[in-house]
């Protein structure tokens, strides 16, 4: 049996049968205000505390920011200052990635390919087995071409298997819900796809709720399940009978 | 915890556990009349009132007519000409922006490099630490290509992340309904983002809504709350328990 | 207080708080068979009887086929052809507007430059106070290149405010549905947003109704109100409690 | 009062307060299969037996095709042979129009004046008051830019308004529903705009109707009525009381 | 009145008011799965049978696999051995059509000029009166513009009329239901209109219908008709009541 | 009669009146997690047992991940080993495909060419029978033409009809549910249309279920059929009576 890791939420390793086949590299997706860094987070803090080496490669914000905000909203980080002191928990932010936006030499298009080299070299440095990157959508902002956007998703992809490390990749939707989903082209190349929701019809408060497309090497639930963030992190609230 | 900046209104403060995270950069999305500048305003004069230094730019106004429709329609800003006297609240409307709109060597596409430069230096002289942006869609109104609009959007929001204020950014959607939302790609760029709706059907009145999609460093209420325009200003119809 | 100008309509004033804050620029929208034309008779031959100096501009019509048609449908407008002869309501149709339509260099792209300017002098040499312009959508199936429309609507609104008129202008929109509204991308720019819909589903008859989106410097109300087209004017079947 | 020109279709007649006003130029709009070509020939066949010098620009069918499938469905047309002996009723399909459809210099652009041109001086020499074109989506079809095509709808307009014709011009739609319908940006260059459906849900057979969405110089019906083709011409089922 | 021929098919051809009137070019559109292809061949078998000189052009299959799948799903066509080997039933598939798929000079344009001189010459040199083009789609697959496509349909079209064959010509659309059926620009261009439907929601059997949306010269039903494919052949659920 | 080749699960086999007709090339199409990787390994590990030479080429995962993952999952694949060693069932993955993604001259256009000619020579040095390309959205993915696009599928088509093969060709859609089905251009080009559904409504689970669009040669079943993965495979959980 293919060895499984900790997502860091107890009902999604439910979900999963046991958690995450080792050396996946799955999409997180969802819109705005979901939780997708804060599951980035809840996964790679629990697999640190394990043991593992874990890096969060963040695009869109400063390192700084991403430390505050993760002590002012979850009480449960208590050895964040330890695990990053020990490196057992990098963050990489907009601050460290010097070479995150590049023009090429029109000036108007973006390259991704020194962050790609940067991430590379940053996990083959630390040794990390655990990796998260908020959010490939900053690619697919700023690179015009849809093509060369797929050829970046595939170069990472396949240097993140290389590198044998197990991933979740955050990317934003347009829609907030399940009946409006629609699959990215792009999408049948990742090992794993779990979208996030944040469903609710004109009067009502929205629901999160999170579900499995997709995970290869393990059976998964079909169930899109209810979640709320609360103090101690992302609770599901129904367990559901694994199916 | 990360300090708090009070929105100008007490129901919204309340669904955000106090206020917004100072140091967000936070958009205000909304069709037209759903009340987005009168927000803005509401948020300037409280916290001009509160001693901060407050300065809305308006890409759209005159800044004499934006002071005679505030003071036409709204009773409560009795200390509007002492704060703006004062240099606590300063009105930049399109009469003193004059590098506002600017063709670029083609001739036919607009430069906004000129106009966040400007808002920029008078962030620095006036030393001010609330700022509001009305709108943005100008921006995306008359640069031709979207990598152009979300580098030049990028650029503002690294600006002001750089000043270190707390913002509101007015942002033109083109459906007055909820269940019409569809989240433009550049969205996770900033920290939060408050959706206005005016909602009806073919034969009822329309009422408008408020919604918290997301707010970094904070948790908030994921409830669509009717609110009024009166003569005192925007009041939520129905303040929330805090979820 | 702001001043206000008389819409021609009893309800409408009422629905507006008292009537269009004077010096707004406001949009018309509607499908084909709307009324939209008749509102900009009834709001200038109201003003024009009132003492003030009216123009309508016609950029589809031929100025003699509408006081044809205006005297054709409409019992009520006894005193056209005084207003006309005192030059109080003047009528400028495609016959007039020998600049309307004008290929530039290339051969296939309109130019507007010289018909907002005719307009400008028009007004000017008039002396005239009110203004409706019959339709500006005239200048979008012409126009090729969105900027360029957008970069031209913006030059007739900045010239009509730098006039001190107050304006209706008529806009053709693809549905004649409310459910189906989307709001142009330029629509901030204007100050106002009244809409003339024709709803009716497939087995019924079509109710033409009205409604405010946005109007600056009054408050207004949110409701969508029936009207009928009788042989003395529009007339709001449901003069709804101001809100 | 401007004096009305007989549909031919009595039902239609009374929706329209009589008629349609003398001079209007008209879109019969619908799908395919609706009766668009039918109403044309109803339109000038009762014009024709009325003494009005009457002509029908196919730009689809054969003459001699459009003859033989007239007299086969219809037994009502006793007076055909005679009117087009006498040239009251004269018929120009697509075997007389040599100069219909050309291509530029370029090769793959067809170009319309010619066609417009030839329109223009058949109704000069024969004297013609009332006009049909089926279909002026001959012309959407062949001209690739839609502002090439407005140019050239316009043109045609403003050619029949100088000749002083009242003409039908039909014009494909891509939808049977009524539901669906999305004006074209252009109707509003047209004095009128009647629209032709085939409503009927999956297991539903398709049932005809008619709707006025325009008419410049009348009022109208905004009723939907059902019709039914029969052998004595297209019959309104249901005469709605005029509004 | 006008001839007919014989559709194949007893309920359609009673539906049509006795068959397609003679020399009608007419589309038989439809889904993947629908058996416009069976139709065609129903088409083709009854009139070789009646002596008529009948041939399908396939554009997507080999004529070879076209016939045994003819043998294989219908035991109804006892005859065809004799009717092809007296040349009453000819079968041109891709194997024949060497000439069909052509790249112009610049290696990436399909042209089918040659293809309709092909179809056209056959025609000629075994004198057909009944024919099928099995499918037009595979001229819209490969012809970049549309309005190359057009072009090459009008041209079909006219060659056929001039050969005064009588035709059906399959097109594939990209819908199977009713609902969502959006017609074609070009669909006017052809005397005839029959579709075939596939309907069915998620968790429903589809059910094949077919519904005749437009014959030039004949009236015809107004009814979507359940039909099914059995060992001999579509048969029709329900003859309606002709209308 | 045609023979039937088994498709690997009983349920399906029956739906299409005992199997896939022998030489056809079948597309199966769904959203990603339907499962259509795993029916694809039933089909060729079945028709392997059987005797028959299989082959599956991977265009996106490597031959050892798709051997781990397929014995991880399912406990039947008793017999893979030694299947593999008898080169019965032959996996072709990304690492041994080395020409399977390539840039032309210009350095940013993929062409298959070379991948088709490399399955082409497998197949005939292996002598296979059946074949499974596993997807070919990968070339939708990086071939930016449509045109190139659908060229390249009409050459892997026709290749695999000259190998006389059967193949089912996996295709990614973008939505998981039955409603908003729409079917590609070049869909007719292969003998059938098989679509896996994962249908299920904002607070349902999905339920997996598979549908027979069309398929040449066989009459089947048109019934959506509900199916469950399970450890020994695809069951499905409705064997329908077949139609």
């Amino acid at each position: 049996m293919r060895s499984r890791v900790n997502t860091g939420i107890d009902g999604l390793n439910e979900m999963l049968g046991g958690g995450i086949p080792t050396g996946n590299q799955v999409i997180i997706a969802g819109g705005p205000g979901t939780g997708k860094t804060l599951l980035c987070l809840e996964f790679l803090y629990k697999n640190a505390l394990a043991g593992e080496k874990c890096i969060l490669f963040s695009l869109e914000e400063d390192s700084k920011m991403i430390l505050a905000n993760m002590k002012e909203a979850y009480e449960q980080y208590t050895e964040i200052d330890r695990l990053i002191s020990e490196r057992k928990f990098i963050i990489k932010g907009t601050d460290q990635a010097s070479s995150l936006i590049q023009k090429d030499k029109k000036g108007n298009i973006f390259t991704f390919t020194t962050t790609i080299a940067d991430i590379e070299s940053t996990i083959l440095e630390e040794g990390a087995t655990r990796v998260a990157i908020d959010s490939v959508s900053v690619m697919k902002l700023f690179v015009k071409d849809p093509f060369e956007y797929r050829s970046v998703s595939t170069t990472l992809v396949t240097m993140l298997r290389k590198q044998n490390v197990t991933s979740l990749l955050t990317m934003e939707i347009d829609t907030p819900e399940k009946e409006k989903l629609i699959f990215e082209p792009e999408f049948f190349i990742y090992d794993g796809i779990i979208v996030m929701y944040l469903s609710g019809a004109a009067e009502e408060n929205r629901v999160p709720t999170v579900e499995i497309i997709k995970m290869r090497g393990t059976k998964h639930s079909f169930s899109t399940v209810p979640y709320e963030i609360t103090p101690s992190g992302i609770g599901l609230l129904l367990i559901p009978h694994r199916e």
